[in-house]
């Protein structure tokens, strides 16, 4: 045997009933609780062929998720379809397989037939594409088998086994995830546990968020829980005195993937706000980028663009965004916008242009390319006679939770569909389909006018929030300002107004959600507002920290005390303590602190454009798909060294700039060094 | 509790779920063959939701199938869902519900609350339609457990059990359809089932086209096998000495339906060939129609017309009908013709017209709608540039099997898209769509001069077979004459230039299946050729009980001698013993001599048309959804008893016709006589 054999399905398929299974482990206390939109599943019934020419005969072995048989030119093989002896010849081998309850896939290994990536499928239209597949080399390991690592872990710390009044409290040290393990349990009975993100919520039977109850009903030398929880604390109580156990500990559950980019710097709050941040993304980054660890455990796209943001300067796990990126787009026909959400279907074409240009990953947008298509044609098919998206009755305009009218055309969205129109005619170039790239970027071209023309206010210095039943409402919010920016679209002085006008002026409805702060101060560090982004990002993180997190959460008030952090959506334990959103910081001092960014796919050139904000140094690696750029600063030197590409370092005015490699130009009020010698480093003095 | 609640779930979701499951029940030998064409699956996530205005509070009872949980107006319900006390006052309660794994669907019980199709239900797109139900209105027994209804049956007869040269032979004295039971099963090892629905195929180990393996592993009052199977023989083998059995009987499988329709007549055989029909027909009539129960078990839309027609005369059973006409069809978005067979989607349409025209449903009409329109969009969407229907290279323009060539535009499918358009401007007029019905009827009454002008050849007075490459193919079939003949296309007079240039010309090339021959006879009994029909009945299917036939083929050629009739697709016993398109003598004997048929939807207006055919008398009862129609036919007298609408009796030309009740009037070279005195017998004496 050749052993190049690997489980192979039909594209997409993996991922929508991966995602549609992980989608279904939200719960509340008793209550399970399903997206609130359209969960697809895969293909039920697939072919699968492969043209074959065979000199001498050959037993294949076949393994299948799900009923099959194998037929050659269309003729049935009646013989038992797990051993196939096939005569020497030139024909088309089929393998038609059928899974009600799951993945429809094969594994077919010979001498010299093996399933891979040559191999067509088709679920039955008579239209075949090339067939998906993944890690899955071992016949006995099909991807139903799929599962994350798992690792033990035990309580720590002075509260690791504390009585409590019904039971026992034990503490993790941290928050977490993964499934409890009795040990030694005894007798029968039953055992509540009651989860908590924190101590508060552990202790509170009535209202924690998650809980189990295991009906003892033999000896177990281990029981393990079969869900798995976000917890630090379990509060078990056994009722009555039937059951009893030695010994809790837990599996934590993980995506075996470790952090590529780092980050030190003289501010040791800063540091631990980069940690807890990386520890933060890591246990939301699993099957899918998850919003929250305990709630909602779902995908969400706008959750999703900004933990693909983050995870290219910690994890660069491209697999990770793969799959959600299928998972979160699902199957055609497009029925509703991504999450029923307006801006969430823009989030998807931006998240992949973000992902194209830090991957290059051509082969992913080519995948991905037909949805794409269809999703837009989805989204401009409900333009109104202006040319602007407006909400359907059914469709949610989100922006961000706080108060404004979202009635009508809101000038958020129609700057999402602009870069969403921009991502398109970049993809449909890469993908030399030249028409739609032409369409594309025409209909970018006349949208930009359009919506400065409506919506700009000249008195305000800003765009303003929306236009409904022939009026323009002057509401004036920080939200399509900041994506103006961050778009670069408008022209440089209006941006310059913009930063005065709205980002910075506190007469302007400030923002209160971690999401659309994490956007905010991106965009003021655009404008060079890098001193004041530190001194926030120490405030805020910081404040956590101070309260003792562990990992962030999905929302934070300093202005509240106590038990107070816990509630949310009116409940006293609502709010998640692990939130994805929270761990923001990884994207804004990797890309403006470090400072690197790619100017073409894939870091073939790029920008270095370190900044101290305040600090007295900083140093860092940032991943890229050609190697690591490692960044130095401190106020007197700056030392860059890459892999590879070229690169350009920038340096803010000053008296002087000295490089140790290359030549420094004079160039945009600062300085600029060409970085184009790999594994060397750049070592550059200035002030 | 009122009782009145019944389990409810998402439309055409109960029917997608079963045909999936009975889809993947063909077997042959040791390979599961799922159907050729794309399978649909049922949604797995959906909502129910309900306004509810409580006066005083009220605990509701909820069963589902799947994890589910409640909202009252998008709040969630932490409580164990299944018993929830609700609150006085107004609000919208709402039941999420995901399955993975089946069919998704609730029932909910209270004093006032209770699940019925008055819920509204969405697969979270949040567009809401009324939910569907069926007769599932016990909680503890949910859509996922239906099942045919079952009988213990036993061998009989004097080979009921006989030794064989590795075991014993059971006969069941004709052919049947379930699972095979052992009674009184002993000690360990392997037992051999054999099917035949002849002897030679359970005689023949190797070429036997279904077999089950049982692993007798501990003792067993009554062990029965988990598949059924299809089989008039069952030849049995211990391997070795290891386990043994008593006795062998089966659990006959069967849909709970009785006929409702009757035939006698003077010719004995004639009589035997309706039972044995109507034995046929009920075989094949189960979840669905299916095409045999041996083989493919499947649901073909061409075959399902067939069945659909040979029901109105025999078992009237809608329901059956209705769960085929969804299943074949499956859901948005049309990606392949039905089955892959472009003349497939458009009997479906056609099954749907003779559906409404006998039945008069115009409730699932309505409900059939949106599918239709869609279906016929896909349609219209592939013709050619002449407006024609051409095969892509996917399709499957199929017509019969037989030498035909049918690239290009074939002129027989273009009859069939005549007749689902005009089907389609009916169905439009009911649904009260007037700018439809016009569309549809306006390309309707374009096509048929086109077809008329493109394939009339006034030489061989028919039309030919089709256009390819700019060329007209002459090759003359009867394809295409029957069908203008049954739909009443082309004028009077070339209907008849086609009767004798084409139907009963020699030299046009004959049919050799079941399937078609079933259009053709209906076309010869529509020129007046009862005579030779019913000839044709007696030799054909007489044929078939001379040599032992307890149910009738999927093929017959009378040239065959003794096991060469069970040979198809190139196996000794590949052809399908028991297959609904054989039993089209109750069509043909229904509508051509008892000669009942409507001519208003749901037999508001009907035709009485009775025909001896050579026969010396016949009398039966044909089944409308307003009670039955009686006739009595002989040489001299004819009566007739119908219980509601308007008849009209037709009598054909003869020296006098005198009626005990109503008048006779001279009309279109016969007598008329109209019947609208319901329960009464008309009496005609004529000559």
């Amino acid at each position: 045997m050749s052993g190049k054999a690997t489980w192979i399905w039909y594209p997409d398929d993996f991922e929508i009933w991966l995602h549609q299974k992980v989608s279904l482990r939200r719960q509340e206390r008793h209550a399970t609780v399903p997206p609130i939109w359209k969960l697809d599943s895969c293909h039920s019934s697939v072919s699968f062929r492969k043209r074959v020419e065979l000199e001498r005969e050959e037993t294949i072995l076949l393994a299948a998720e799900g009923q099959f048989y194998v037929s050659i030119d269309y003729v049935i093989i009646h013989d038992p379809p797990d051993a196939i002896l096939l005569r020497p010849g030139t024909y088309e081998l089929t393998v038609w397989v059928a899974n009600e309850n799951g993945l429809p896939a094969i594994y077919v290994e010979g001498d010299t037939i093996n399933s891979d990536g040559s191999w067509e499928v088709s679920y039955n239209t008579r239209k075949f594409v090339p067939a998906a597949h993944l890690q899955f080399n071992d016949a006995s390991e099909p991807p139903s088998c799929y599962r994350l690592e798992v690792e033990p872990i035990r309580p720590v710390g002075w509260m690791a086994s504390t009585e409590s009044p019904y039971g026992r409290i034990y503490d993790f040290g941290k928050q977490t995830f993964g499934y409890v393990r009795l040990h030694g349990l005894q007798g029968t009975g039953t055992i509540h546990l009651y989860y908590g993100e924190s101590l508060e919520e552990a202790l509170s039977k009535r209202f924690c968020e998650t809980l189990d109850t295991i009906k003892a009903e033999s000896d177990s030398a281990v029981y393990t829980n079969p869900r798995s929880r976000a917890f630090r604390y379990v509060h078990v109580e056994c009722e009555g005195e039937g059951a009893s156990f030695e010994e809790l500990t837990a599996l934590y559950e993980y995506l075996p993937i470790e952090p590529k980019g780092t980050f030190r710097c003289s501010d040791e709050l800063v540091n631990r706000i980069w940690d807890t941040s990386v520890y933060t993304l890591h246990l939301n980054t699993r099957e899918f980028f998850l919003d929250g660890v305990k709630r909602d455990r779902w995908v969400w796209s706008g959750d999703v663009y900004q933990s693909v943001l983050m995870n290219f300067y910690s994890f660069f796990d491209d697999d990770v965004c793969k799959r959600t990126m299928i998972a979160v787009r699902g199957k055609d026909p497009v029925e509703t916008h991504l999450n029923h959400i307006m801006d969430y279907s823009f989030y998807w074409f931006i998240s992949i242009y973000d992902y194209y240009t830090y991957t290059g990953d051509t082969s992913f947008l080519a995948h991905l390319y037909p949805k794409m298509v269809s999703l837009m044609a989805f989204c401009l098919e409900r333009r109104n006679k202006d040319g602007f998206m407006e909400g359907y009755p059914e469709d949610w305009v989100f922006v961000d939770w706080a108060e404004m009218d979202n009635r009508g055309v809101v000038s958020t969205e129609q700057l999402l569909l602009a870069r969403s129109l921009e991502a398109m005619s970049a993809f449909a170039s890469a993908m030399g389909d030249s028409e739609r790239a032409r369409t594309y970027r025409e209909l970018h071209d006349a949208l930009l006018p359009q919506i400065e023309e409506r919506f700009w206010d000249e008195r305000q210095s800003g765009l303003v929030h929306s236009w409904n039943e022939g009026k323009l409402n002057r509401h004036l919010t920080k939200y399509p300002n900041l994506f103006a920016v961050l778009f670069r679209y408008l022209s440089e002085e209006k941006r310059r107004g913009i930063a005065a006008g709205v980002l910075l002026n506190e007469g302007v409805q400030s923002i209160t959600t971690p999401y659309m702060r994490f956007y905010e101060l991106a965009a003021l560090c655009e404008c060079g507002e890098h001193d004041r982004v530190m001194e926030e990002i120490v405030s805020y993180w910081g404040g956590m920290l101070d309260l003792g997190a562990t990992t962030f959460w999905e929302a934070y008030d300093p202005s509240q005390t106590g038990a107070e952090h816990y509630a949310m959506y009116g409940r006293p334990f609502g709010k998640s303590l692990c939130h994805a959103w929270g761990a923001s910081p990884l994207y804004l001092l990797g890309k403006y602190y470090l400072g690197v960014r790619p100017d073409a796919p894939g870091y073939e050139r790029y920008t270095v454009e370190p900044r101290l904000g305040g600090l007295e140094w900083l140093e860092g690696s940032v991943p890229t798909p050609r190697g690591p750029i490692d960044v130095y600063m401190d106020q007197t030197t700056i030392k860059v060294k890459a892999s590879s590409g070229t690169g350009r370092l920038r340096i803010p005015a000053g008296k002087r700039a000295v490089a140790s490699i290359g030549e420094v130009i004079e160039r945009e009020g600062g300085y600029e060094i060409v970085i184009d010698r790999p594994g060397e480093t750049y070592v550059v003095t200035y002030g």
